[in-house]
């Protein structure tokens, strides 16, 4: 079993597709054994073999899969219209990410209203401490878990990426003041964010926030407002989750 | 293997979490297995069990899968500028999809320009003769493929979905003369599509289309610029996958 998921995240890896030979030397078992295994997989349509190359790639039901999990995921699907909300009275494009393990997974993309050809980043996974919904979960999530996290790599994405366990340390500080995250050019030179946490019952599940151009998005005149909105959209979806009065920022 | 294979599947059905009882129910196999097989998965990723219900569903690590899968899906990639054209030339919604079994994969969605909310389908799976890209895809599938599609099952989807062997057979001859495929309101109620089959250097390799409601897609006046269009960007796409002249329809 665990060598079915190690052999999935190499195929994932993989970018060009992949022989037996390579699969078999980067699992460190032997042919005959991999090549049952990939059988397997491909019956139930988690892996694929080029017909013309005889190499491997994943299959369709990875994606079957994936669009299961959002479908099944409660925080994408109660966040919707609370995202498309804070798109519209932000006029930028919003994420709602979750913590798993030390990144943050977007579960959920709300395009900016009238933008231009914009990408989808639902799957996008990014190091905690490069983005402003990392920084906003981790600064109200359980002490050890932010202790943890802290004393982890942190990894840099661009030049303006924090890496110094004190300087997040310090940043987090903040955002536990201020009930917001700001990130700028942390993770993608050009883009910046501000988002805030979400709570539920027991506490926190997630975070919601814009996303867009620096020169936008923090824009002196423009951001105190930006944070304002995203704040009063994260408590409403925490109250409609169930959080109490006390447990919001 | 195939035991994860099929306890990943019975969650993506699943709809609300399910508990261990269940799902060994459902597998037919011990509760201690079935926990041992859930452990396992959680440790990848690719399960998650709920803290407060002790219930399962779906990991994160599915959608990074499912993501992966459609960054090294070759099709798609080549596929993304000659959606973005089409959409733009056609002003209706692009869809790109592959044919899986005896279903249609979405693999590719480009929006509509300007137009309202819309929702992405990527991932989307569809019985292929309910949808135009299915049909353009089957009509020029090799003969064995399409009497064996022909010969399965043909579930409806609305009360316009053809269920008919001799009807659909009919209407995959008419395709291939053609050269495109069009289905009005068999897949949705509402909907209607017109699509191109896709071809490369070996031979059929999926569908574009355009999807949208069917006032404006089989719009007399309309529809037969929108099948010209689809046409001569299915051929573009197809020339620039190493697609001969003599495959070309």
């Amino acid at each position: 079993m665990q060598r079915a998921a190690r052999l999935l995240g190499h195929l994932a890896e993989g970018g060009p597709r992949l022989g037996l030979a390579e699969l078999a030397e980067r699992l460190g078992v032997a042919k005959p054994t991999v090549h049952a295994l990939l059988r397997t997989l491909e019956g139930e349509g988690l892996v694929m073999k080029d017909r013309r190359t005889g190499r491997y790639a994943l299959g369709p039901g990875v994606l079957t899969l994936g669009n299961a999990f959002l479908e099944t995921h409660e925080l994408r699907m109660r966040s919707l219209t609370w995202a498309d909300l804070l798109a519209m009275r932000a006029d930028e494009a919003v994420w709602v990410g979750v913590l798993t393990g030390s990144r943050v997974l977007v579960v959920h993309h709300a395009f900016r209203p009238a933008g231009a050809v914009q990408i989808l980043d639902v799957g996008a996974s990014l190091p905690w401490h490069t983005c402003a919904l990392g920084k906003a979960m981790v600064a109200f999530a359980p002490a050890g878990l932010r202790m943890e996290l802290l004393d982890g790599e942190l990894p840099p994405l661009t030049g303006h990426s924090l890496v110094d366990r004190a300087a997040v340390s310090g940043q987090l500080a903040e955002v536990g003041n201020l009930g917001y995250a700001v990130e700028n050019q942390e993770c993608a030179l050009g883009d910046a964010g501000i988002a805030a946490p979400v709570f539920d019952r027991a506490g926190l599940v997630g975070a919601i926030g814009v996303v867009g151009p620096v020169e936008r998005v923090l824009d002196p005149e423009r951001s105190p407002e930006l944070a304002v909105k995203v704040r009063e959209v994260a408590r409403q979806l925490s109250r409609e989750l169930g959080a109490g009065r006390a447990a919001l920022v």
